[in-house]
């Protein structure tokens, strides 16, 4: 069975959130998992998600999980339904752990892992013994977190739960129509690149078509390619890139093509890739 | 005696400054630790206290250390009058270690723990051999709560401080006046959300009064009131809610209480709350 | 030989980028260290370097890196030029360990400290199995510091560099004609405080001299002085300082001494100190 168990020597868990770094709200999360599993390596994600954001969230753990060793315990907290009825979850996919709200932060993870094992967090006995309505990172969450990376089974944390029945983002791949592709922008990065659902591997002739056309809903048209940032003159214009993320990107060299081309989370954009 | 000493296998220090993080300055106080006491586990409270903001920072560290490990270290610098007459001082107070200027930030720990030791930072052999007189978190308190967390006994660090002697804020708390409750706004936080004064379990009644009023000295009144976030239709309006931390707040969901409401640290507030 | 090698119990890995922290790309680096050197100690010295600011980027590390440990690795990232053919070096100075582009970065290294070894990051066996042409710091950079921290000899990382030939800022130092210094603003902290390139021991009657005057071109002059910024009354006036980096610098109390003089990086300043 593939069923790895955390390192005992120094697990690994990595957080994310929306709390931001003005308060002490993540460092709270850190001493209550010090407290609990002292020999931890606790490594930040992001705690600067737009707020609330959950497919942002969903976005930026996807394309981060993958570079974590084995066991890593991943502790997500972006989490509008603090405190009413959505469910507490501890999820064990691939080589990893993912803790967090059941609100679709994971479906990534989902999709892509086969999932071992999935947990109600039901066992108060691995909370907090006095657990907040406002704070479930500080409450639950991170004692979680600590208790699995320091080698408790998953399946003490709470009642057996189907994972088809987790909840899931409503994420639409791309579509293929002849030349067409029907895609999204699914993360707008922190400099302003645009990162489309399109992974680089399902466009081979993205850099090698004689021509490429990004249009965007309300006719702006981008059609520079660029194989890296540097490459060509600064002309201040947005390119085609082929994002770290492994999915197609759009962006604008010393710019933001976000502000630029007025595009959001969520637009839709469809790329016509002339045959050579 | 009460007298706890810090983990040798892997102590805790945690640090909270107002640096911000644009500049090395907090790297470099983790840099000299890491050559004092290699195997300490640094953790980050925040180093986003608004600048020079003594009562905010009390607070920030109020909110967090009870959720730390015992032997923790707390290295804290906030500190206007660095290079002034302004003593630096060590508390060894609860379970835990304080290091920082003698200016107030440790106001609430003095009320809240009992204080086994306090001392004068007065020992040059435990401080940076140079000693600049503006950055002090790299000189001396970051060298001092190393070698704390080293095991080195806070006896050899100075001279001794009566601890009745050590600055402390004016932190009033709050009147009951029959049915009213004049408190202050004692944090705002990375939400804009408004933190009282008042601790919850001191108005076991709020929830369950028919009605409750918040009003500011301008006559905004806030009389909503929520358990939890997501409770409700999010009308955009403030309300009444139990923090985190312990104390009761003001907040707007998916908005900010104290821009909204035009209200800032150390405000007046007061609560109005109807017998059943 | 004077030629460390890291602490093999708890190696730190000293990170600095120009990534900012909204996205997951310095946890994603973090992640990739954790696989490889799990035992090691990352310190972030700051990651809101000002994007593709070689310079300013150059100066902070210079700023930091003699507070840190022996056998500390450096793993730097401000790279206007990745997936061009700049090169990816690590380079063995004093008594560190320092890895990135080969685009001026550690110019201040490489004037202060002994070169040991000098390096091109040509072999892929110490890189990620994919490399990106956008993201160094994850696939070369980060893996390559790991294995350098994890007691991998530097000689393996790849084909032999004179040191002479590594890319090295034009950083002039400043000039003394009689009683004038003519120099540079080389770093604008996080406070708007700017730090000239005089150092402040070739400066010993700074605070001795009957008067000193900094003139900025636009004949804008700063007169006072201070020893520590709590000295004196709050008059919102610039004054002369001695930085906690080593550095004449000129600073507002309380406020921003970039923005009130409208001075930025690299701007001429003219000192002119009487003589007694």
């Amino acid at each position: 069975m593939n069923s790895p168990i955390p390192s005992q020597i120094r697990p690994v868990i990595a957080i994310m959130t929306d709390f931001g770094l003005g308060d002490g709200d993540v460092g709270i999360m850190k001493g209550v998992i010090a407290g609990i599993t002292p020999q931890a390596h606790i490594i930040d994600i992001t705690h600067d998600v737009t707020p609330q954001n959950v497919p942002s969230a969903a976005w930026i753990l996807a394309s981060a999980y993958h570079f974590f060793p084995a066991g890593t315990v991943f502790v997500c907290v972006v989490d509008p339904g603090v405190g009413s009825s959505r469910g507490a979850i501890a999820v064990q996919a691939g080589d990893w752990f993912f803790v967090g709200p059941d609100n679709g932060l994971f479906t990534y993870i989902l999709q892509e892992q086969p999932v071992h094992a999935a947990r109600l967090l039901s066992n108060p006995a691995y909370h907090l013994s006095y657990v907040s309505s406002t704070f479930h990172g500080r409450d639950i969450f991170a004692p979680v977190g600590a208790y699995l990376a320091g080698g408790i089974p998953i399946t003490e944390m709470g009642t057996h739960l189907d994972p088809t029945a987790l909840q899931r983002l409503n994420i639409e791949p791309p579509t293929r129509r002849g030349t067409d592709i029907d895609a999204r922008i699914i993360h707008v990065d922190n400099f302003g690149n645009l990162i489309t659902n399109i992974p680089l591997p399902t466009v081979p002739d993205l850099f090698d078509a004689s021509k490429v056309q990004a249009i965007f809903p309300a006719g702006r048209v981008v059609d520079r390619r660029r194989r890296f940032f540097a490459e060509g003159s600064d002309d201040g214009q947005p390119f085609i890139y082929g994002d770290s993320s492994g999915y197609v990107g759009i962006a604008v060299r010393n710019g933001n093509a976000a502000k630029m081309l007025g595009v959001r989370f969520g637009a839709p954009i469809t790329f016509v890739i002339a045959s050579k």
